[in-house]
């Protein structure tokens, strides 16, 4: 029987880790680490430093190559097939480093909850394991608390979108405050930019993070210059934004 | 100069507590503890537990009494004379055991950004103080981790709201998951239950943590009922929901 540890570790940034989280990493017999490929190298090199400053007992570390997503125009069934060839992965590695059973743990940018799919992969795995979920901080707090800012305005609901939900459905009635996630095309330039102030930062928590903030009008542009330039440098960002209608408090 | 830190400190769970958020404590002056009346007592007895498991240095720890918010037919101006009030309170003793300057900490429920008040409070002394946020787990991870599930469907929005909103505006259109926060009288009452599914906890993170979870027909009524017993025993309730329309995956 394998016990699944999936524990959030925040934006990059060690300090991010709860004391849950380094219990749950301490926990484990086994911790799997993903390689995605050179360009988002950065990604595992931070998660190998998580594991060095924090790992105190015999947790073995093990790094496996993540499967490829095809590009097929059906986007939920490439997804789908991914999630399958992932399982598989996880298992597969389980057979080989945990044949008797035990405990696995995944390191999980952000919080397992929000915009990950690992939960979702291991519903895969049915009977086979159980799961346990250790959150950790994501990069919608890590933003607000960079600019000092609240993410609701007082008693005011906020969304929490993708970059493709707010293109394909525009700016969504009864909601003044809109956070967007997994946006590789600055879906904000999509928007009338009056009236609305924009709150962005990239590889949030880490040495190299990157703040803008003003008017979308004057801000949105430059944004998405910075952003082109910051990926050709790093090979890879990750970033996030919230948007507010006029009349903010 | 006051230098003050906002600290989030999860939901009453000392390992909620990230390893930034130990360190801020432990560089603090002064940690300030509000008192809020009997009935939420266990409230300032959590924080007084983390403190004594995590402070290794001369930090000292002060208590004081929150003032108390005036019930006003305008809640606005309720709100902001409150606020007022609790920025005074902030800096008498600031003044009184911080007279030459110093670092002040305030340990924050869940995150300073999510329906907290502490950063508005904050503007209020404008250059008096500097002000930074260290990000906290907030109820909604505390939920979604205890139940083991996603906070979005694959690639969908999720809208965060109060109870007041959600009793007002009723169902967003445009979006099938919807966060309930600060909600006294069971706002999900106000909705027609069918095809939608609660997820439900209360005292998330802490010993005496309860959860429930099922079709809103069936498992709504119940909750009500858990809710008003529960409150009774404990003098408070603190608790959250996700309401999720059909077709979820």
């Amino acid at each position: 029987m394998i016990r699944l540890l999936l524990i959030g570790i925040g934006t990059g940034n060690p300090d991010h880790l709860t004391r849950a989280a380094v219990k749950a990493m301490n926990e484990a017999d086994l911790i799997l680490l993903p390689r995605k490929g050179d360009a988002k190298s950065d990604l595992i090199d931070l998660r190998r430093a998580i594991c060095a400053q924090v790992l105190t007992g015999p947790t073995r570390i093990v790094e496996f190559d993540m499967p490829v997503r095809a590009v097929e125009p059906a986007y939920l069934d490439a997804v789908a097939a991914w999630h399958n060839a992932i399982a598989d992965r996880w298992m597969e590695q389980a057979a080989l480093h945990l044949p008797g059973g035990g405990t696995l743990a995944l390191l999980v940018w952000g919080d397992p909850s929000l915009y990950d799919s690992s939960l979702r992969i291991a519903a895969r795995l049915g009977g086979q394991i159980s799961i346990r979920v250790i959150p950790g901080i994501t990069s919608i707090q890590a933003l607000t608390a960079a600019h000092g800012i609240c993410l609701n305005r007082l008693a005011e609901p906020v969304l929490i979108t993708t970059g493709r939900r707010l293109r394909d459905d525009g700016w969504l009635a009864g909601v003044d405050d809109i956070v967007v996630m997994l946006d590789g095309h600055c879906a904000f330039r999509t928007l009338p930019p009056e009236g609305i102030h924009i709150w962005w930062g990239a590889y949030l928590g880490m040495d190299c993070e990157e703040l803008a903030e003003g008017p979308l009008s004057e801000t949105g542009p430059s944004i998405i210059e910075r952003r082109a330039a910051l990926r050709e440098r790093h090979g890879w960002i990750m970033d996030v934004y919230l948007l507010r209608r006029a009349g903010f408090n």
